[in-house]
């Protein structure tokens, strides 16, 4: 890696500060030592970035200054624009990046951990749907989107705010009748909290609402089953729909289009990611844009994290509007 | 990893085969030894798919079971995929991978060659547009699409015959006025024999043809000029374009909207490359789709066989047509 050093050692800071090793030890043990050999060796400590919990861990495995990253794949646009985000967080702190497309496959999930556990990975980064897995307290493991204990941080948008956000963008862009449609795991996932903002912002809007859910394996006409049921008159009940994925507003233009509703003419979509053709270009719908360079930044930062006693069980990073063609602006 | 295994040492074939070591060492390097011997041996060597190269390199650093791949990013959908297969390919063979996202960067490329060198890992697949990259003789190395030398496999699709192919079906499309239009970058690449493909199939069609190309960096608006300058009495010279990507085709196709020029009533558009919504959804338009996961099988393959004098400096992998939506059919 760029500019990749061993980590110090506390001979190092004691070379660095000129002092004996007993006195570095004293220091990092809060032992009382004369004021200035403090000083001296907690800027050693500083300018080495010794850190203090590599040394009192005592036994520990060196470091391999790698990270394994699990994901289902790398195909889906948010996957891979997360596999992106995230590997550029780790080169940028000299760590390398071990890629396992999991294609949701529990076993190799909990492979990982066993590597993890032997020291050859620093810690994993996991964004998975396997409701077993199992994470002892003391792993260096973040999780994405899915709460897998009190130990392990879950690092995910802030998809309640982002509901809520739907619906007041829908309610601000003149709908008044609104339905959200949803596909998905049925885990207790982060995701689930986008239904409920969305149902929070109707319901402090006065805007009237639906609520479609499909379990996963149901197939997406069946949302066409229920548009048409809410046809009246050759026109469409809802003019505006939250879609839990920008896939689901894609799935749904499509539907729509069959059925001779016009977008955004006639029912207005947002949905919820924030893909972009090719990754940086147009955003394929008006979304709600979850900050994947953000939760890259956060994940990389808490996993690496030595120095901290508690690590934030769960973190919501805020997330925007973007126009993109399926609303009125 | 699943089911990893150490690899075989001489010593395991000789316990398979219930013979001395030296009896191996002798079949290994073509000494005599009793037929009943040398077919025992053989057959353990088989068994245990002992690599007799690995024997041979005497004092080669233990395996990693570990390979780097380097790719500008994972976000651009033909990157995301081919990242996937790769993983995929190499996961199957119970081999890790550090993915590095190189966003072009030569230092980056450089490292991960130099942590080859190191022994770190066993082997890099890099898709690179370095034009100064060295590698040495000896380096397990597998190129994707760019020669770089006669000692480095280069995996690429069957380019020139994609660009025939797609000459061909705009042929067969009813087509009489074609262009081609590219934009990319002038390196020494095989996408560039898309173009010599493209010319060869029109020439054997009798079907005349424009090129329009367009350096990295030009603006891709300087297809609207060139566009506009082919439109005579509100109608467009041409009425096939072929584009040197998918992503090129949907730049044309916003250029064309603006224009009134219909996709494909008026002109019909095939792309190259095989990009499809979210991954694993619908073509984004008419196609010559690159064989990804083949490429990635090939890579893995080539980077791993350790018993081939000689490996193949070019591969090139045959692609497919398929249907998106810009074309007739």
């Amino acid at each position: 890696m760029r500019n990749k050093k061993s980590a110090p050692t506390m001979k190092d800071v004691a070379l660095e500060a000129g002092v004996a090793l007993g006195t570095v030890s004293k220091v990092i043990n809060g032992l009382p030592v004369g004021e200035a050999y403090r000083i001296r060796v907690e800027e050693a400590i500083r300018k080495l970035d010794y850190h203090v919990n590599s040394y009192a861990q005592g036994l520990k495995a060196s470091k391999t200054y790698t990270v394994a990253l699990l994901i289902p794949n790398t195909y889906h646009p948010y996957f891979s624009r997360l596999a992106y985000q995230i590997n550029l967080s780790l080169l940028k702190r000299n760590y390398r990046m071990l890629l396992c497309s999991t294609d949701y496959d529990p076993g190799l999930e909990q492979e990982y951990i066993t590597m993890l556990q032997q020291n050859k990975v620093d810690g994993i980064i996991g964004l998975t749907y396997n409701p077993n897995l199992y994470i002892e307290e003391s792993i260096a493991f973040v999780s994405i989107d899915r709460p897998l204990g009190p130990h392990i941080p879950c690092i995910a948008s802030d998809n309640f705010a982002g509901g809520q956000m739907a619906a007041e963008k829908l309610a601000d862009l003149g709908c008044k009748n609104v339905a959200f449609l949803r596909i998905g795991s049925s885990l207790n996932n982060e995701p689930n909290k986008r239904k409920a903002g969305f149902e929070n912002g109707c319901l402090a809007r006065n805007l009237p609402y639906t609520l479609k859910i499909l379990q996963d394996g149901d197939s997406v006409y069946e949302f066409e089953d229920f548009l048409r049921e809410h046809m009246h008159n050759g026109k469409l009940d809802f003019d505006g729909l939250f879609c839990v994925t920008d896939r689901t507003v894609y799935d749904v233009r499509k539907i729509l289009k069959k059925m001779g509703v016009r977008v955004p003419e006639d029912v207005q979509l947002i949905g919820f990611d924030g893909i972009r053709s090719f990754g940086d270009g147009d955003y394929i719908c008006s979304t709600i844009v979850q900050p994947v360079a953000d939760i890259a930044e956060m994940c990389v930062e808490l996993l690496l994290q030595e120095n901290m006693n508690m690590k934030p069980p769960l973190v919501c990073l805020p997330v925007t509007y973007q126009y993109g063609g399926t609303t009125r602006e």
